[in-house]
């Protein structure tokens, strides 16, 4: 039987090998957490190498995803599907090994990482969502939700705010089920931390409430064993483990961040193997060692035990069995789009004037009831937002059978927990905040769209329709910056329909995260046909039109779309043959047919109008050269809404006199 | 003489009845501050109303910038230039009184506050400011520099991560001289905040190694002065006060979050009135009580007195006293611009194709020796970034006397430090990360942009070109979204000289942050006539031409500058005539005069090809409907640099086909 320090080589050398042959990674960090990696993925992480979708896996996430070599070294030995050609590909075009762990590229891992904080913040939304998930499934003598969520971090995350936001709540949402090791190497890029960073970070963390175990040599295994039971033991509150490593263990560059972030170099590597004793070539591991990682047979053998018990649960409960299997496939309930539908008929017989943040809300009534996978919260703005419902319930420590999360002042930790919370399965993560704050979160929102999660953000206050609260609540860059984001929906709906169809889309698009740009201020309920309501969901279409050919085109959004209405009708009266485009959200009329596009969009009608409060120079993507913006170029100012729109041009009269400039 | 409780009444009446009268406000917290308001400024806060520019006045920064009502009459009862009618027209179009507090707006305001977390992180920047400069400028016998940071802050500002990043990094520093205030009231906008926050704040700031009063009665003037001398006596540490208070004190709202954003009511505030005694009418505050508020007789002795010590120290130090006072004016010295021509000179000879990161810290190697108020730093990334030169020393705890900031992974922190760094005066802070990561900072780049403060990102990185890391590290939307950030000047030089230009320009733009875009890859060196060296500065310049009316235009910015020039070769060599436009800084373009503009982009040519690894719809604000972009519209991918530019069409192939097309 190989040493476990043996065994820790074994993916210390994959991982510095394949670094050496990229030319390109991280070697320092996988050979400071082989020994860490080796305690936890042989002898306490519950999975199945066979099925990286089994519902009840233990979560492993890699904070510090410069690691990642670590990371696909341990998917490779424990039995993944991914090859030692694979790991030799690492960081080349079309692999299954980039740079940086990629979810949905490698099969095992469990979410992207690398902005460094962020993959803790996703494993505390992961913890949160298997407290939920169990308090929603499990039944006396019935757990089929009964798993941990692990995460290794560094120093980077530990200095990292967003660290701060989520651990604080994981510690006061008790989350006895997060196990964090903390890499405590001293060392970050720029050298030894205790220059700007010499924090007590176990004293920091018992401050949140967690149960911390400090100072474990994070090279000797049987302390590693005892810190990780201590952990596992731990119900009541989440563990650190604070493990004193060395980074670049076994090299020449030990303990320096020259190990960090390049290859060690052929030498170097040469001293590594000596001074380990590790004398196989590059990407070769001894048959003694693989088998002693491979953890194919004991994964199946937990997944077949999980199997037997769900049927028992499915025998018992079958409606929640039935559920349950519906949910971690990430499919939806049968009826809710029937009654959204019902709530569009009624919405559009009351035509309500109301603001779209409340609109949203209206259509939260409808849903939250219907989709029990809808977990809603907001970061301390949730009656300004609208994010909570009559059927919302808090989640507290104690009561964790709730349907809303109150996340505090944390919009990065929200992000970031909402994406994790969509990783885990099972949920459909929504919350809300003011949209000048998505500042806060965008990196978290930017994972969502490369992960292609199903993440909803209600972002209100969308202008300086926010009036009194001046320049720094009112966005300007913030919609245009999402629409920039890849992969991100964008919505700024115009009214209640407009809303409702808004919040369809949102859940039907599994593949993207959306974000509702919502209005402080109540906006005119619009008129429209069956047709044109059925259009919406095209991203834009003709709310208003002319006969023939239009002279003249508004295109607009959310608030504004009843100014560019109010400009056409004064220039109908004119004689003038006038269309305005609602654009509710511009990507999915970017993703329509030509046809359709060049059907709203004529070609050849030039004289385009774009009105939206937000930055100006987003709109020429629409209006070319030869249109004009009414928008804004400055920062808002602190007045009553009315004295700005009037400030900024944000009225008839302004609209008008633009368009008529296109007109002579 | 009235009691201290009734000088604290007088800012909670002005608060109060102020927003009454707006309609809109935030009531609770100037209720529940004004006893640790009434105790810090009137008895410890050293400043002079009369010159709120006052080099050595104690600082004060409200985090929790929702109570500008507080901050508002504060200043008027102390004597600032803000009068009773200013308070009146609290959050009206046009007054001193803006819902936030605003820099430059209102005499008195050191930092425009509202975004939670921001302000104490901007304070953590000035007391780094203070340390900074009197290690430049104290002489033994001569401390001109010896001022403290005061800063407010709740429960909201305590949740959000910055202040756990900054406040660490306080820590380490040891920042002695700043001393901040915590109105621990319990409550947040959501309500009680026990079910999202509930660590132990005293003992998470103990972890990050500050001096804690702990458990103080926000309400009890005493309790408050001795708490306050025990913060002031402590000069090895930051000190914070854990203050108990009770929002809305006095009113019926009392300990409720309905007193936290919206106006009392009539009702409510008389029984306020009735409770706390005061029988004064809005905005009346009795002779004796604006008496004893009024300092501006004490301030004015403790000016005079700093003037008559800077006399002797000019005396002293002749040339010390002079810099001294250039510095706090903002003005640069006689002969950096010199010093840079001539590096422009000789990089114009050495014609390097280096990356323009490494250029960027070439130029740092010429101005960090010329300009002493240069602060530089990095979010841990020094090396990558090229912020540090062989001039640069770094600032410790003990060695106060250096010019470089180890930030720590803390990017928002930094952003939001560089601010109070700025604020402060006497200094210009520069600072590097990757651009990617201008994500996690974006809202404090904002602020910078709102405050017109000279701040200087060194963003690199900046594309696809950083190959292997993948596209968590490769920017496509930051560019875009920093352009539309209004007030942000975003230089993408494409070679040493364009980098050295926007170097001079950032440092002469007083009033706009600068953000560079630069790049990891090495890029060729353009040649130019000094004509056109000249017009970098404007913007865009014309780096290519051909004879007569160009059939087709490139516009193109850093590393995709040298592919447009080799498309347009080819082109030429076709008999094409062409021009190649670099726009290195399009708002300084933007901002040219319209003669200007038309020569370099001729209103009818347009057939334009923008080239840019960035967001593609940014650019049709200059290539418009009938123009092509080579951009980015998608995330990146992980692959060497070579192969990613060949995937996502970055080669002079695919930019001349892209151009064909405009051709035809």
């Amino acid at each position: 039987m190989p040493t476990r320090r043996e065994l820790a080589n074994a993916v210390r050398f994959l991982a510095i090998d394949a670094v050496e042959k990229a030319k390109s990674g991280h070697p320092g960090a996988p050979l400071g957490m082989a020994d860490m990696a080796e305690a936890l993925w042989r002898n306490v992480l519950r999975h199945n190498p066979s099925n990286p979708q089994w519902p009840d896996r233990d979560r492993f996430v890699l904070s510090n995803g410069h690691a990642s070599a670590m990371l696909y070294a341990l998917l490779h030995l424990t039995g993944y599907e991914l090859s030692l050609d694979d790991i030799r590909n690492f960081r080349q075009l079309g692999s299954r090994t980039p740079g940086h762990p990629e979810y949905r590229v490698t099969p095992g891992v469990e979410t992207t990482s690398g902005p460094l904080g962020q993959g803790i913040a996703s494993a505390v939304g992961m913890a949160v969502a298997e407290r939920l998930l169990a308090a929603q499934f499990n039944r006396s003598g019935h757990e089929i939700v009964n798993h941990r969520t692990y995460v290794f971090l560094g120093d980077g995350c530990m200095m990292e705010g967003i660290s701060h936001e989520a651990c604080s709540l994981a510690g006061t949402l008790k989350l006895g089920r997060l196990i964090a090791l903390y890499d405590a190497n001293g060392i970050s890029i720029d050298g030894q931390i205790d220059g700007w960073f010499d924090e007590d970070v176990a004293a920091r963390f018992r401050a949140y409430g967690w149960h911390v175990v400090d100072a474990v040599d994070g090279h000797d295994a049987a302390a590693l064993d005892a810190a990780l039971a201590a952990a596992v033991a731990e119900e009541e509150r989440p563990s650190l483990i604070v493990c004193r490593t060395k980074i670049g263990f076994g090299s020449p560059k030990v303990d320096s961040a020259k190990s960090h972030g390049s290859p060690l170099g052929t030498a170097e590597i040469e001293a590594t193997r000596t001074a380990l004793g590790w004398t196989e070539p590059p990407f070769a591991i001894p048959q003694e060692i693989k088998a002693a990682w491979d953890a194919r047979k004991a994964g199946d053998a937990l997944e077949k035990d999980w199997d037997a018990r769900f049927a028992l649960y499915a025998q018992a409960y079958p409606e929640l069995a039935t559920a349950f299997q519906r949910r971690m496939r990430g499919e939806l309930t049968e009826d809710w789009q029937q009654k959204l539908q019902e709530y569009i008929l009624s919405a559009s017989e009351k035509k309500e004037n109301i603001a779209t943040r409340v609109a949203s809300q209206r259509v939260l009534e409808v849903l939250v009831p219907a989709l029990p996978e809808l977990i809603g919260g907001a970061a301390d703005l949730s009656g300004s937002v609208g994010t909570a419902t009559s059927a919302s319930r808090t989640i507290a420590p104690d009561t964790w059978e709730g349907n809303y999360l109150s996340y505090g002042v944390r919009e990065f930790a929200m992000g970031a927990m909402m994406n994790g919370i969509a990783l885990h399965g099972g949920f459909i993560p929504y919350a809300g905040t003011f949209l000048i704050f998505s500042d806060y979160a965008k990196n978290a929102i930017r994972l969502s769209a490369l992960m292609e999660l199903r993440v909803i953000w209600i972002l209100t206050h969308d202008s300086i329709g926010v009036g009194e609260d001046g320049p720094t609540h009112q966005p300007v860059e913030q919609v245009a910056a999402l629409r920039l984001t890849p992969g991100v929906r964008v919505w700024r709906p115009c009214d209640t329909i407009e809303a409702a169809v808004a919040w369809a889309c949102a859940l039907e698009d599994s593949a993207h995260p959306s974000c509702f740009s919502l209005s402080r201020q109540n906006l005119p309920f619009m008129e429209r046909t069956p047709e044109q309501v059925a259009a919406i969901a095209r991203g834009a279409y003709i709310l208003r039109d002319c006969a023939g050919t239009p002279e003249l085109i508004f295109l607009a959004t959310g608030s504004e779309v009843s100014l560019a209405v109010a400009a056409a009708q004064t220039l109908e009266a004119e004689g003038c043959r006038v269309r305005v485009v609602s654009m509710p959200c511009a990507e999915r009329f970017d993703a329509q047919e030509a046809s359709y596009k060049e059907e709203v969009l004529p070609s050849g009608v030039r004289a385009r109008v774009a009105v939206e409060a937000a930055a100006e120079d987003w709109w020429r993507k629409y209006v070319g050269l030869d249109g004009v913006v009414v928008g804004m170029h400055t920062y808002g100012d602190s007045a009553p809404a009315a004295a700005l729109q009037d400030k900024f041009g944000f009225t008839v009269t302004n609209v008008l006199a633009q368009a008529r400039k296109l007109l002579v």
